[in-house]
């Protein structure tokens, strides 16, 4: 079956980060979200509530007619999810960096994938507008139809194949969760000294801010970069009451000193 | 000898991007910088000039009452400086976060440190209006001295002493090197796998931008938050053929997973 051009209506399966900003994202830009499914009950009728859908207590109560059918649930639940939705005649996607289409080929004919690239949280409203939409269809209709629903909400939609997605996703998690845990790991060694982390604040900005101005390669700075080894054993002797920060310490100083001074 | 209340006069040992920096701000804000000295003679004479000052081209030279000596040099010359300033009638302190100011008492009574908590790159020009200070001083006037100049370029000047100034630097090279080392590694997979770095540049932003609505602690997500296993193996495939990254997301990994899931 052919994909219709356009998608007027919209079910969401899932209730947690990203199926509440992107529902959220598409009933303002003015997309219809007819109904939502997910197993936490509380977590759905909220979001139900939030964009003004009906919700429901099992997926196969989904309407059927729906355009689009868009899965924002944790990756080993999408198999389960498919396998409900074999029957719909609307187009299914997942939102997942780091899942193949070909799951859902599968199953499904109209398929693809709709992967807004960006860290979520419930609570915390994020402006859709710079966020990369990764794109991938099934087939070139199914592409030009999710384009343009992504279109709708954000002004960086590219269409991308799911090997390059994997890689990207991979990056995302070095950029995102790694780095919040080397915060996590500066919060924790602070408070232990009783020294305020937003002391860290202006510094932990200008190093994003700075991969505007230049590449990472050049930006890079610090003990290891000079291969200060004074410093370096110094920061060491600090983190003896913290052997697993220790290892990262080490890790990641060999590897900058190996790059810029070998 | 007692030093003097306030500082009208500065002389600059060094040319890097902590001198530079630091010269123009302190110039801009009407600070009289009297002289520079650096061995980098070219260097020198670029800042000197940016700023309308001298540069001599032997630390000896150096003006020998101006109030105040700012040493903003690599670590490891801080020792070899300090010795050719033993006679002057200033206040002398150094800009290092890892150097405590013991180096210094030994050969300076009015002494102490000045240490701007930030990333700086000559050509880059940064507003220090939010930039912490962290100041220290050989006794109270130094301390009230050096705390009234921070205040003319900042309005986040903090009196902290040298352990605690240890820790911050310590954590800073965390946050900020460390994680340029992540965002140099995504920059490289990208590249390698022709993926434009910039679309990592909202989920970068967004990051940094997390730390001043939630402790880090509690914006972690990611697939080691979840102990998303599946997530895992496939990004340690997606890596064999960057063995030593392969060991960063390993060990960063594990830490995230042993945290949160066990």
């Amino acid at each position: 079956m052919q994909a219709k051009n356009q998608i007027s209506t919209v079910s969401i399966i899932g209730s947690g980060n990203v199926a509440t900003a992107l529902s959220i994202a598409l009933a303002d830009c003015g997309v219809k979200i007819v109904d939502i499914f997910s197993p936490n009950i509380a977590n759905s009728k909220l979001l139900a509530s939030k964009i003004g859908c009906n919700f429901v207590d099992d997926i196969i109560k989904l309407n059927q007619n729906s355009d689009l059918y868009i899965i924002a649930t944790p990756d080993k639940e999408i198999g389960n999810v498919i396998l409900n939705l074999k029957e719909v005649t609307g187009v299914v996607v997942h939102t997942s960096g780091s899942e193949p289409i070909t799951h859902l080929k599968k199953y499904i004919v109209n398929c693809g994938v709709f992967y807004p690239l960006q860290t979520f949280t419930i609570g915390n409203n994020v402006n859709f507008e710079n966020i990369p939409i990764c794109i991938e269809g099934s087939n070139e209709s199914v592409t030009n139809m999710l384009s343009q629903l992504a279109d709708k909400i954000s002004n960086n939609v590219v269409v991308l194949n799911s090997e390059k997605r994997q890689y990207l996703h991979l990056t995302a998690v070095m950029v995102n969760n790694f780095t919040n845990h080397l915060y996590n790991i500066a919060h924790g060694v602070l408070l232990d000294n009783e020294i305020d982390f937003s002391l860290l604040h202006p510094l932990i900005k200008e190093t994003a801010s700075k991969i505007n101005k230049v590449i990472p390669g050049d930006a890079q700075t610090g003990p290891a970069r000079r291969k200060d080894e004074v410093t370096i054993e110094k920061h060491l002797q600090l983190l003896n009451n913290y052997p697993e920060y220790k290892k990262i310490y080490s890790l990641l100083s060999n590897q900058i000193i190996k790059k810029y001074n070998d």
